[in-house]
């Protein structure tokens, strides 16, 4: 199944439309390329509704985000559900400011979210919100390890039900849930943390898979995820001695332009629940 | 001639004033600093025009267009044509929105754009308009080929005569004119599409190619564009098995730090009409 | 000392804030997660305040200034100054234009900076300003050399006394001072000034060495200067035949993720006055 979302990925070359930080940026636009598919980086609300239309997804970003360009996120996002386009949001941040949270808050309000990337903090400050957090902690406040992982797909499966979009919550295991079935992915290392953008490219890769891949969203995010674990995993195993976090960078886009659909197949370590 | 042009470059360290997109204005900036010329970024209309008079060339491009940064890019381009500096317009996804194709058209108006340098869409959404466009299209709908090369050439040409500006339209065969000689490029290969930024770093070197030769810039534009070509053969003729995307990107520019005038000269493949 | 001060950088983790340029944030969140600290970017007015509360140091630089980001500097900067952290101050440019000059200079006014590090002319521009700049141009226009250094010590020291902060001024050698006690380094190399951002990213590397050691800011500043200019060394010895300006660029960060502090004790070459 996940070789054939991506072969789908890199051969209908999905164009997508990217409004997202200035941090990370050019890692986005490198990996959808390495994938297979295009980007479009388009902020301002007199563009945003044109660039769409000509796109087939759209990835929101709110890292570094600014008053400037949350009106092109509402609109983007509007013209996107109309036409009936995949959406990623991806939080970074939320729960670090009033801004990030009020306005990844009111993004999902809109509706149109097809899903939800982040990692447990981020999912956690939307879905419960500052006064109730403590409430989740004692089973989520540390990375989702085997231990907490029912309690994370439990978690999930709720926001998914509440928000009505796909959630990817990512960490040492990833969990993917749709509220009725739920993908929990292993692949991936901790190495992939200390370099910036990992999860800012990730969404950009899940928004390319859902474009390419719309009758089975739940799981071509999951294969996004997979994908991009899969080649953290074949980025350390090629790192030499004197390599380090950019030789990481580089390695990890440089596999996900290698990658092909029979290696995510027999690479992915994927349970359903 | 491609090696004095080149040797310009590396030792008169042209400065040149970017007014760029977020998407891939660090690379811009290594390439110009790699060719031996030095980079200021700078887009605030409070600033400007200062800045472009301690630069020897400026370089606007459009990608992540955004209704702050117009009026910067009209002020610059007025100071620039009354110092004499050089300027590019790289008029990234001209065609894609109004706000670009509109913003691109007044800056041609506004008259003092040396260069044009953009792909064949671009220069056709700025040259034909939406109406005409599929007057042409016939002949120049695919990426500039052998077959379709004449009439890339007289379409250029064309454009060249009409804005008074040296059109550079890249592809698979890059065509340079300023109406009355065109020069035609064959280096280069698709890889060097896989990577996010090298039309953009393309148009970043340009700028520094035309401060260091004013006297032949039309001459000046093709070694640019051939030296770019180049460099993506040597970048690729290193790639390893495991190297990808991002190999690529590092090589390229690695290779544009390495060039000499020598191998310039002796590398580029022009057809001069 | 020096081991002990890159040991708690990589034991405490500091959380750096950066309000920083489109150029280079990438490799200023890369250097800083390879340095073992984590990074933050936020500069909208709206949410800086919170953003500096949850962080232990803030770094303001002004390369890409703009109009819009302005009052988040000074917003951040008090209060960071009411919260006790480290501020570090890069003027990027200053002296070229007005608008980059005045802000560094308010910025300096306001008080709160821990740190102000630029190159000669940069600091020359801020603490001369325009009228009085020729009369220490004699001394000082040329880069620091063993020829210049009094000259240069005494300028850092009379700019620390002036501002009330530590002055980094970097060059050929380094000149650290907080107008008591003088740390000249020289370690680093030409090709470091020919990559984009060595200077931003060793701005950020000194926010997170600052936050990790309160008690000895002057010595976490040379600290960060000696390890960036080590790591230049050790990038520039891993050179091979091809590699050029991108290589240069990934080994720098590669060396800063694997120096380790007795590496760092060892390495730098450090006279204090």
């Amino acid at each position: 199944m996940f070789d054939q979302i991506l072969q789908n990925v890199q051969e209908r070359t999905p164009l997508v439309h990217n409004i997202t930080n200035y941090v990370t940026v050019n890692d986005c636009a490198n990996i959808l390329l390495a994938a297979g598919g295009s980007p479009i980086m388009a902020d301002d609300a007199q563009e945003v509704e044109e660039i769409i239309s000509i796109c087939d997804a759209l990835n929101i970003n709110i890292g570094t985000l600014n008053s400037r360009t949350i009106p092109g996120m509402h609109l983007a996002l509007r013209k996107a559900r109309e036409l009936g386009h995949p959406v990623v949001l991806d939080p970074v941040g939320a729960g670090a400011s009033g801004l990030r949270t009020d306005t990844a808050k009111s993004l999902i309000d809109e509706g149109g979210i097809t899903l939800l990337r982040g990692n447990v903090s981020e999912i956690k400050a939307l879905a419960l919100g500052t006064s109730d957090t403590h409430g989740v902690d004692a089973a989520l406040e540390d990375a989702i390890t085997p231990e907490t992982l029912d309690a994370a797909v439990a978690f999930a499966r709720d926001v998914a039900e509440k928000t009505g979009a796909i959630v990817a919550m990512t960490g040492p295991i990833d969990v993917i849930s749709d509220a009725e079935k739920t993908y929990c992915i292993s692949n991936g290392n901790a190495d992939m943390g200390r370099i910036t953008g990992t999860g800012c490219q990730l969404s950009a890769l899940c928004a390319a898979f859902l474009a390419a891949n719309p009758e089975t969203p739940l799981e071509a995010a999951a294969a996004a995820v997979g994908a991009m674990g899969l080649c953290g995993e074949i980025a350390k195993a090629r790192m030499g001695d004197q390599d380090g976090n950019s030789s990481m960078r580089n390695y990890l886009i440089d596999a996900i332009s290698n990658l092909t659909p029979e290696e995510l197949e027999k690479g992915i370590r994927c349970e359903v629940r």
